[in-house]
């Protein structure tokens, strides 16, 4: 049984200013809470039907867990098909890490505003190794509960820090390479990716501001096929562009690698 | 002006069965609006705000316009954010052309559910020139509204074909190659990849389904980074790895054509 108040909190955590005032987020499905609360991520509170509880009793041990009915999950539910479990998890502090670039790559985005977008970035982060992914502000918030779905457990493993591009880069050691994913760059496939640096992915609308541009050391474009083809799809979507460019990274880092040994 | 059945109508095009009866679909924002109309697709009729129809006085000169209030546009607009235009496409008779896969590489979605994810996907074929997908029977629907904004015009040049994929494949020649994207493939970046064949891409939640993946003939995997890392994204989003492959099949395509020059 849940309170008419408990309800109202959790729905609440469906806007990013009261996840800010309480300093919680909502996650739902069994895999993604198992794999969240073996993360970073304080576990504050698990609603659950009692099946649920059953089947998982080997690991919720130790956590509080307050039982539901399906009916209540569908009242505090973010899904059109409620699962049978969802947690509130602790907002951490999260810091950037400038050894992430100096020693490795960091993705960069630049007001991404879908949230399935972010979510499949991260996800995407964390397939590729890239430990860390900064945002600028006006980026869609990595707690939304949209994010989180998508993002499917990724947030255990990548961090995410939100800060303003253009001062980030002005802070940064000039050798430090910047990769900007633009209409206009060079031939992906025919440009030297280094093993660190940021790579760069522009608004779903508008690519990367001409602010933060200015910053951009090597632009890069992902070359459609047949190369004199006439009438196109203006562009890929975003999170695609930065699966394809961070695969082609990867695969030259470890070809370097290879070489190296 | 707009009627309660006008609306009633434009509402019922939101679900698939009234898209089918009807043999029309919906799509909404100047680009798209446009640009669909320099396709295959027969306009029925647009509905619009009178600015709009005076900055695009250009070309919808013979268009049958209907035009409507701001309110109005919200009652029947499916986005958060109505735009200035919708307008009603008829739905064109679609066959499958095996020349496709015979001379150039064809598509096949095996139950893909997400829209946003089946949009992404007809994109990226227009982007790398594959130009026909071949989606199982249960993959969403092509002209669910969702679809048709993610897609972002690219139904004008990527036909879409719903069939059952393993009579598909029963009935082509064996020398065909189907490249199945799966967990436990060979590394995407050590195969031959062929200028012709299937490229196949599976449920987001389960993969290619057991029945069609007896017709694999080449299993990749887009490998993670770094190769011995524990603890990562269990997989990459459908339509990610879909990008991922396809911008690797046209690199190598593109390649072994300047070979040949």
């Amino acid at each position: 049984m849940i309170s008419r108040n408990q309800i109202k909190f959790i729905n609440s955590l469906k806007q990013k200013k009261f996840r800010e005032q309480h300093r919680c987020f909502l996650a739902e499905g069994s895999k993604l809470v198992k794999e969240l609360s073996e993360g970073p991520f304080q576990l504050r509170q698990i609603f659950s039907t009692s099946d649920w509880v059953r089947q998982q009793s080997d690991w919720i041990g130790s956590f509080s867990v307050e039982q539901v009915s399906l009916s209540e999950m569908e009242r505090i539910s973010t899904l059109a098909s409620p699962s049978p479990v969802l947690a509130l998890f602790e907002i951490p502090d999260q810091t950037i890490t400038p050894a992430c670039w100096e020693n490795d790559l960091s993705l960069v985005v630049d007001d991404i505003r879908d949230p399935g977008n972010l979510g499949t970035i991260i996800r995407i982060a964390d397939w590729f190794g890239i430990p860390q992914v900064i945002c600028s502000p006006d980026t869609v918030d990595q707690y939304n509960p949209k994010v989180v779905q998508a993002a499917m457990g990724s947030h255990a493993r990548i961090a995410l820090i939100y800060q303003e591009i253009t001062e980030l880069f002005r802070d940064v050691r000039k050798e430090i390479p910047v990769y900007g994913l633009m209409l206009n760059g060079k031939n992906l496939y025919e440009a030297n990716l280094e093993k660190h640096g940021f790579i760069l992915i522009g608004n779903e609308a508008h690519g990367i501001s001409e602010a933060v541009s200015t910053f951009v050391t090597h632009k890069l474009t992902i070359p459609f096929y047949p190369a004199d083809r006439k009438g196109h799809a203006e562009s890929l979507n975003a999170a695609v562009a930065a699966g394809i460019v961070c695969a082609e990274f990867r695969i030259q880092n470890a070809r370097s690698e290879k070489r190296e040994v």
